[in-house]
């Protein structure tokens, strides 16, 4: 069986990596091996650059310059980690990709960065392939930045760059994600708020149509 | 006055810091303020960029990986310390700039990466702004590789990722920065197999003619 390229996307706290778990063992249960990552952060490189990216004062670097550090973690984790899993037929899930930087640095920043820019660093960067399978976590930003800084209220490392950003911003992140929605049958919208359980059977539910049936 | 941006290019061990130096305070001499500053590592964001690039195995990202993050360095640089200098009226001499990326990242791999996408992040990064003046070290590779590595044998850490890569891509390096120079009038190449003194002095005749001369 060829490997398969799903990814999980929204904003902070919407359950992406409780979700990508769950779907993972379930895939297991059916007999399909997976490789369970994320962007960024994916590979050594790329956790030093999550760790430049998330933590630290959300001004210490602008737009552009983000897009070229997401970009240089994602060309890392696609050489080195999603396609040699994907060429060994296994299944890979990851905790965010390319919508993301589009939904960011794009919407988030309410479109100060060309769209363009974004499509071309793509282009050069990944090329003509893209997911198999996109599920956008869809919810209230309120609702999940509350979860998001709880939950980094614990950790050691506070990941908390982005939720710094205000109400404004994550609204327009969100708005950025179901607009993404639109452009492609690649993606599906689910909503997020709803218990862990439910979410699941609607994720799996999904990926059984689109994925799994002959 | 108004703030002139001078860069210095060339390969491994060409004496560019040196030579910075020394220009530095020649200018100084004649009353022109000067920041010094280099890519990649000319921010304190960009220090952790510099050791991410230059230290550690060659092979550890391909070329498109470094040309982002030469990049996302070169955003942040120009942001935070270039401009806001140029705009206060100093003059800022930099050790490598853009040049660095052509000559290394397409003609030193032998031209794998396409000249387009550096000319891209070129513009998304820096846009319509050239440095003043450029000076190309011209260094037969052997000697400038021999100084490079004796230095960095008695430093702490060892910058040496890209002087690992081989005497062929050393001399392509070489040829590349030779055609960058026939590209516009900015360029002047200067034999940089001399002792530091002569080379001081061939400089410091180019910085008068092309930026002091009324």
């Amino acid at each position: 069986m060829k490997g398969r390229f799903i990814t999980l996307e929204g904003g902070e706290g919407t359950g992406k990596s409780t979700q990508i778990k769950l779907l993972a063992e379930w895939l297991n249960r059916c007999g399909v091996e997976t490789v369970l990552t994320k962007e960024p952060g994916g590979t050594p490189i790329g956790r030093e650059l999550r760790q430049m990216l998330c933590t630290g004062d959300k001004d210490k670097f602008d737009a552009v310059a983000e897009a070229l550090l997401y970009y240089a973690d994602r060309r890392i984790h696609m050489q080195q980690k999603v396609l040699p899993a994907l060429a060994d037929g296994q299944w890979v899930i990851s905790d965010r990709f390319a919508d993301s930087t589009m939904a960011y640095q794009y919407y988030g920043y309410n479109k100060r960065v060309p769209k363009q820019m974004l499509e071309q660093l793509y282009a050069m960067t990944v090329g003509e392939f893209y997911p198999d399978l996109t599920i956008i976590l869809d919810l209230d930003p309120r609702i999940g930045l509350e979860r998001s800084l709880q939950r980094n209220g614990a950790a050691e490392v506070k990941e908390t760059r982005h939720e710094s950003r205000g109400n404004e911003f994550h609204q327009n992140l969100r708005r950025g994600f179901l607009e993404i929605a639109q452009t492609s049958p690649r993606y599906v919208v689910v909503n997020a708020d709803q218990s862990i359980e439910q979410l699941h059977h609607d994720i799996v539910k999904i990926v059984e149509e689109r994925l799994l049936k002959p």
